[in-house]
């Protein structure tokens, strides 16, 4: 199989601190900011310079990083610094609710923190060193998430996704876009239709950006048109990514998922989430359980500062819905395409991981 | 019953010319254009000035008139007047191809002009007295349509609705939110939850507009938020209007709505269509026959002016989907409820008329 080449590094560790995509400057520009403290890096994750569960996931490690280097600077004792770290290490988790790879790779790292037994400085290198291999690992995953969904492209095939679930929400190559950079390595007839995603549109400013950097020939729609090009048969399969996996199946994913899902149902057109592992909270019995972030009003009410609307409206912005396992046709990872049900198939997926 | 009192005239003849609402400023600014040429009624329908079909069909009937008094300044015989009025009247029809409303109400402007036996100016005060009489009858028959309508909102329900079928639509009160301003009247703990209606946004623009002007609690949503509210039982029914319906019930509205319509069949949330018998079409068996108008690029690309998305990306921009009838719980018009089956209730409908 032709290896898909990708121009797109979202995020990297760069010797004493994080070097991240500016993801909120999108389409206008693409910059780079160097991120060098801990509450840096908690403001990154809360005001989206860094979006997208994977690479949340590794902006949280490197923020644990971040956070031990000032710590270093303090001359507290060696059970002092673990104490206040893990302190930090908690409090980074709470930047953004929905996300469990940020649970996951701040646990990642928290397991290093207890697991030491070096000083503060070859600890600070342990969890400098776990963190580069968190990211090589990300780009890894989705090239093995790539290759497995491209299996289930069909030929010429139209595939639309929602939001952005693309090298720009990981480290590098994507899950569900990755899934599109592995199925148009090997035909490149594929093509993308990319949800708006409003309120950020993140659909528009992120995956149209991202795909056709990297050539991949996209159709921008509104979120309101999948149905219309889903009835006139355009659609081929619908390919998203995941916040969260339930043990069920249950995918909460970014708001508007759950309507393409249910739209994507009424057309028989298969819907497939594209996530790592990590995505997967086996805690959770079902996305009953899943909280979803109720962000802002303006998110909804203004774009590009502008007010869309009358000023005495009432605003409710959920960020994330859950689309029920009923409607996924299978959820693709790294060790494989997960196929209903889920509460089976997602055990076995941890089994032989 | 109370009467619901609006503050809102969307188009109105006075004297010599039409005066509308220009709804391009929404939500920044209120104010009237007068239009006073022919040509000007043409693009003040093409560039959404004014829109709407109701709204539409009352401008299609004004500028009629506006043609017939710039014709009649050119001395022409009578016969000569008339054949050019009807080609200038079928010009005005190509204004905008989905509306219904806008052949209709050209249809009846163009009936007055074969029947009339009255002399140039005598017939141009025909077209006048035909027009304001079309406009009359918009609002009375949007206020039948609000009172049916209302019969079936439940005790405090929570209307969704898609774009804008509201005063703003009409010459006033509105379709489907005329529906909503009557069970408001009859029972104040109703409100609406406004799909903020991309790629132009008329949910947001102007129905968040109108329903605050006239002190209807509103929330505002994305279009991909519906499904989620719905799961949480926070929509009781789903109320729309129409720009053309066939005769099998198959409904074309805003782009969008369809996607709606098929969230609400998922949930089982009634989908109410809200329109006068005018935009029904008997001479089209169903949907299939329906021309969606395809517009711009930039409706979708850019937001006041701003670009949302990369450069080098492909855009598909329908206006309008078709909404099958199957989906319909009812469709809410001057002469009662109409329900499938909608071949026949159609028919009825128009009998009784």
């Amino acid at each position: 199989m032709t290896e898909f080449q990708s121009k797109i590094r979202t995020i990297e560790w760069v010797d004493t601190f994080s070097r991240m995509v500016d993801q909120t400057k999108f389409p206008y520009e693409f910059s780079f900011v160097d991120i060098k403290t801990g509450q840096d890096m908690f403001d990154a994750i809360k005001t989206m310079i860094v979006r997208g569960a994977p690479a949340i996931g590794i902006a949280g490690a490197h923020g644990v990083v971040l956070y031990a280097q000032e710590l270093e600077k303090e001359n507290l004792s060696r059970d002092e610094f673990v104490s206040k770290l893990l302190e930090k290490a908690d409090y980074i988790a709470t930047s953004r609710p929905t996300a469990v790879n940020l649970m996951w790779a701040i646990e990642k790292q928290k397991e290093v923190i207890k697991n030491s037994t070096s000083d503060i400085k070859g600890l600070i290198e342990e969890l400098k060193q776990n963190g580069i291999k968190l990211e090589n690992e990300d780009i890894e995953i989705n090239k093995k998430i790539g290759d497995y969904g491209a299996e289930v492209v069909p030929k010429g095939a139209t595939i639309l996704t929602h939001c952005n679930a693309g090298a720009l929400a990981t480290v590098g190559y994507g899950t569900a876009l990755g899934v599109v950079r592995s199925a148009f390595a090997k035909d490149n007839t594929v093509q993308v239709f990319a949800d708006e995603t409003r309120p950020r549109q993140q659909g528009a400013r992120i995956t149209t950006l991202e795909l056709t950097m990297d050539g991949i020939p996209t159709t921008l729609i509104t979120d309101g048109m999948c149905s219309y090009f889903m009835k006139k048969g355009m659609i081929d399969m619908v390919c998203v990514g995941a916040d969260r996996i339930a043990a069920n199946g249950d995918t909460a994913n970014k708001i508007g998922t759950y309507t393409v899902a249910i739209a994507a149902k009424y057309h028989n057109v298969p819907f497939y989430v594209a996530a790592p592992l990590s995505t997967i909270d086996t805690s959770i019995k079902s996305g009953d359980e899943i909280v979803i972030e109720e962000r802002s009003r303006e998110e909804v009410t203004h774009i590009n500062g502008k007010s869309i609307c009358a000023e005495g409206v009432n605003v409710i912005n959920p960020g994330f819905d859950v689309t029920p396992h009923e409607l996924i046709a299978g959820i693709i990872t790294e060790v494989g395409i997960l196929r209903p049900d889920y509460n089976k198939s997602i055990i076995e997926a941890f089994k032989n991981q």
